[in-house]
């Protein structure tokens, strides 16, 4: 129980687990650093000016007023970008005691908290005035979805700050759920699942233990119809199938993601094995049959959704942002619970490859959807416009559905939370930046290193024990699944190290220096060859980078169309990038295109082929973009070896 | 003009044209006759039952009742399954007189005739009572679009019966829309295009000027943004770009085709050679790049939509069957402008690939969507319910969004209209089917035809001059592209023809047979290399047969995901149909699917792999499907030749 006693930027903080996470990580240089100050001093008040602008913050002041209409601005699920809002700035005045954020949090949370009905119902579309009545559209009405954000908020701000305002209305607003929805209440749930996570952390966050018991309730009634079917099918909200009984992620990958993070929580406050078993199970083969290599998540567009088995477009992939921070906040509650690097090494991959991709360097303008392949370049984006769902190849300011910018800021405020865990042992660090850490272990001894890297432009992971502790403890330093070769030196003696966990027990003076050197040159990928959609092509990585072609660094307009390259004679890097080889078929232009032979051969010009991290696509403008790339060679891998 | 003086089975009756199509044509067996009469013994009925039983019916009588409210069962477009389901009858009483069928047309038209507006106005879910007023929706309303479908419903029986009840309120509801959007009047146009291709039909069967004028004007008027943005964008009602001005179709495919059909009757009757030669090249871009090979359009279920050039997932296909339904309008239209093959030839792969495909062999369930590849089987239909899109690999007996049924009906009944064409010397024949076939030429020489064939299960088709002419006249015959290796047998010699029309031109004696024969070994098809979703992959074509593997015919339920076929040894015919050499590759079942080197090689035994019609699909039950079968060759064919 921590009332009162911040512990840090700590977006999840089981009561027991494999490792609990270290709350004092601060990240000072590097990659992420710089887009944490971005988002710092650009994303928040981008965010907050855009929410004004369209009037989704003045809802709140008409519910205060009395002055509602049937209808109002934005979706139903408005209310929620506030919260998530609020949850960034809680953040980052945990991070950097930033006095405008705390400004910000204080002026947000008073516009919220005047809206608040005396018995803690709190939303801005339902329920007041002529407006449809609390709960009569429980299937996409989003007002439980937005009063999970709401919990999730105050968790931030109790967690950075204490109780305050913002903590205390959450609190009213979590009572008036699990009075309303508790098992003497209405057994209905929420059609996005949302809810379930923030009361379970916020149960945590208080030592409410009834928060917990409402999240579980909400978790069992899931599953059995109690939705109305839709067109999309009950899969769409998860409620076609008991999450117990669940194989694989289905239906819309955000809320999918959402209930299984909720999910792990529950299992873990309530030591349900089984529970917990059933969604290790399911993210195995979703993450094995139905995730992009850039670990995005969501094939389909219709329904935002998860596809089948195997079926992953790069054209037309979703990988909704959202689903990213989603998958990052389930795969982070799993580690936790597990201590097993898979989850961690996901992290990573979905923390390079889609949170670092949907903002623009200036913070102002994000993709919603992240596509591997972009056939066709949109126009630029100018910056007032509110898009669709910017799903041109141009990062857009503010979206008609706009989930998106809140997703990133809160988690980017947040990142400090996900870098490094401790257990009885020792400290293991997981995300590589430059960085302080520093914690208490169980037994009282305080561990503390600093970490210098120019990761992931250099491989070198310098870890440097910040203080004395004359007791032996086990540094333990996650070695990713793709670096193979990686080694680990150690008092000047290097030695080959797996990927997984590699420990160094032993007792540590300050200044003693740890180094683990992560091989960064290019590698080339094959997808499975049941991935239908990308059959005959490789990918080019580097460290956690998934790379991509853009068609600007290519002859001509339609190249990107032809590129063939050849995956044997490897990517090399030099002064300018990472290149591969690589040559343009001219492809006769057919009336029809089943031709009954294939093309004569052609034998053009190999050239060099430059590659760039696909977190950078389009940041020189619209651009068509692919990062599976055809292969000159046989896909199956028969005719190899 | 000929009203009063029915002309047959007709859809589309151009003023003038390189050709003019045979209304006295009719099907006397085989594959389509099959299907005319499943289609008149159990669709018909099926279809005004399901309409009844969900009030759709009802709608037309609370209208003329003033028990209007401002709900009403079914979407704003039901109105439409009404009038289509009348046009299906109509071509049906051409077709043979069915007494049946004369009595529902008569018992549909009284309905819908009572709740027709004084003013002409007809629609049962905008106008009446507390109903949104008219035209208040133009984006989403389909209030012209539903008398678009009243027109070509009234075409049809004025074409096979003359004037009646029907006729004459389709041209009050004409006049109405006249005066409404006539040159003075609202300067507006429908969100989904129909009434276009309607006023231009009803126009011509009619002889008035004016409904082709109006349709013109609704042409000219689209793609200047007048109808509200959506997030789909405006492309998706084709509002985006002037018709004139586009290069490729975008968007609905549906509302592309549509409108582009009535674009050709423009273009046609008023000899706009500009608007026509756009819609040709808007066809050659869209058939070569945008079209799957079993000639469906629409890549994608988001909109319904194209999606952009080389986006042509085969899983993910929507092809909708009435984008079928409305390539077949498009093309027909451009034959009779242009007498180019290429049009007739997309017509037949679309007819045995798409109108063949989507109903049961009862007729009473249907596929919406026509991917090229289902990955997981569904659940059996039961036949009781309303699907939303019957995705799962089952056909649905009927749907919330029930365009298909009606407009496979209406095709179905119509068919013969699209079998042959003449001119002033002579008869052409596009669709072999056993069937006669007799017209007037120009200068008042009547020639007939029987053909016999067993098309397409064999590939003989015998012409027999039915009728003695004295003088020359030229009989013309469609060797499809496919066919290459076809010969013609006239007077017991064979000669070699090419892909194209053949021609014959003598005196012909009644008795006298013109023999074609069309190779139908199995053929293997291979993709442009630029559709990156089928990469690496074949198809396997019979005549005008697109065919499929369904995993009911491999050794176990997963082996659909391995199999790969050799595409050398070449697909054989034997006793049980065509078999191709495929093998299964063991796949290890990765953690993650994206490894740094293709599997090692494994020699799985060569088994002999079924194949069947991609037409008679899921006619055992819902099963897992593909028509593009992973080939173990280089798919560039770099390494071929």
């Amino acid at each position: 129980m921590t009332e009162g006693t911040p512990d840090g930027v700590c977006p999840v903080l089981p009561s027991h687990g494999r490792v609990r996470p270290v709350a004092q990580a601060a990240i000072t240089g590097g990659f992420w650093a710089t887009r944490q100050a971005v988002n710092a001093t650009a994303t928040l008040a981008h965010c907050e000016s855009w929410m004004e602008r369209l009037g989704w913050l003045a809802n709140f002041d008409r519910v205060a007023d009395g002055t509602t209409a049937p209808d109002r601005p934005g979706w139903p699920f408005s209310d929620s970008e506030v919260y998530k809002l609020l949850e960034a700035l809680a953040w980052e005045t945990g991070r950097t005691g930033d006095p405008e954020a705390e400004v910000a949090i204080k002026r947000l949370t008073a516009r919220v908290a005047r809206a608040q009905d005396p018995d803690g119902y709190l939303n801005t579309c339902f329920g007041h005035g002529e407006q449809r009545p609390r709960y009569s559209d429980l299937e996409g009405g989003h007002e439980l979805y937005n009063l999970g954000h709401l919990l999730q908020a105050a968790v931030a701000r109790l967690r950075t700050a204490g109780e305050d305002d913002l903590v205390r209305l959450a609190r009213r607003a979590a009572d008036h759920v699990c009075r309303t929805f508790g098992a003497d209440g209405l057994p209905k749930i929420c059609g996005h699942p949302e809810i379930e996570v923030g009361l379970a952390e916020f149960g945590r966050a208080l030592g409410e233990e009834r928060y917990v018991e409402q999240a579980s309730l909400f978790l069992d009634r899931r599953g059995h119809g109690t939705l109305r079917d839709i067109p999309l099918g009950r899969a769409y909200f998860q409620d076609d199938l008991p999450i117990r009984e669940a194989e694989v992620w289905r239906g819309h990958a955000v809320r999918a993601l959402y209930l299984t993070a909720a999910a792990v929580d529950v299992a873990v406050e309530r030591g349900d094995d089984e529970l917990l078993g059933a969604v290790e199970r399911q993210w195995e083969r979703s993450v094995a049959r139905r995730t992009y290599i850039t670990g995005g998540m969501g094939s389909r567009h219709q329904d935002e959704g998860f596809g089948e088995d195997w079926e992953l477009p790069p054209d037309r992939a979703y990988c909704e942002t959202c689903a990213g921070v989603a998958s990052i906040m389930v795969s982070w509650r799993l580690y936790l619970a597990t201590a097993d690097v898979r989850y961690t090494d996901l992290i990573e991959r979905t923390l390079y490859n889609i949170i670092a991709t949907s903002p623009s360097p200036d913070g102002r303008a994000f993709f919603y959807a992240n596509p591997l392949h972009q056939r066709a370049p949109g126009r630029p984006a100018d910056g007032t416009e509110v898009s669709p769902r910017a799903e041109g190849g141009s990062r857009a300011a503010w979206f008609d559905v706009s989930c998106c910018p809140t997703n990133v800021a809160r988690t980017l405020a947040g990142l400090g939370g996900y870098l490094a865990t401790a257990d009885g042992d020792g400290l293991q660090i997981h995300q590589y930046a430059p960085c302080t850490i520093s914690t208490e272990l169980p037994d009282g001894r305080r561990v503390a290193v600093d970490v210098e890297t120019g990761y992931p432009e250099t491989g070198t992971v310098r870890v440097r024990i910040a203080a004395d502790e004359p007791s032996p403890w086990t540094l333990a330093l996650r070695v990713p699944a793709w670096a193979a070769g990686a080694t680990l030196i150690t008092d000047a003696v290097a030695r080959p190290v797996e990927p997984g966990m590699v420990e160094v027990r032993r007792v540590f003076r300050a200044g003693d220096v740890i180094t683990l050197e992560l091989p960064m040159a290019p590698r080339v990928t094959w997808p499975d060859p049941r991935i239908d959609a990308v059959r005959g092509c490789v990918a080019v990585e580097r460290g956690p980078e998934v790379l991509c072609v853009e068609s600007r660094d290519l002859p001509h307009a339609d190249a990107l169309d032809a590129l063939v390259i050849d995956p044997l004679s490897g990517p090399r890097t030099d002064a300018g990038g990472v290149r591969v080889r690589g040559r343009l078929p001219r492809h006769p232009d057919r009336p029809w295109p089943y031709p009954s032979a294939t093309d004569s051969v052609d034998n053009p010009e190999w050239f060099d082929v430059p590659l760039r991290p696909y977190h950078s696509w389009a940041h020189r403008g619209p651009s068509s973009m692919r990062i599976w790339l055809p292969a000159s060679l046989p896909p199956e891998g028969e005719q190899r070896a």
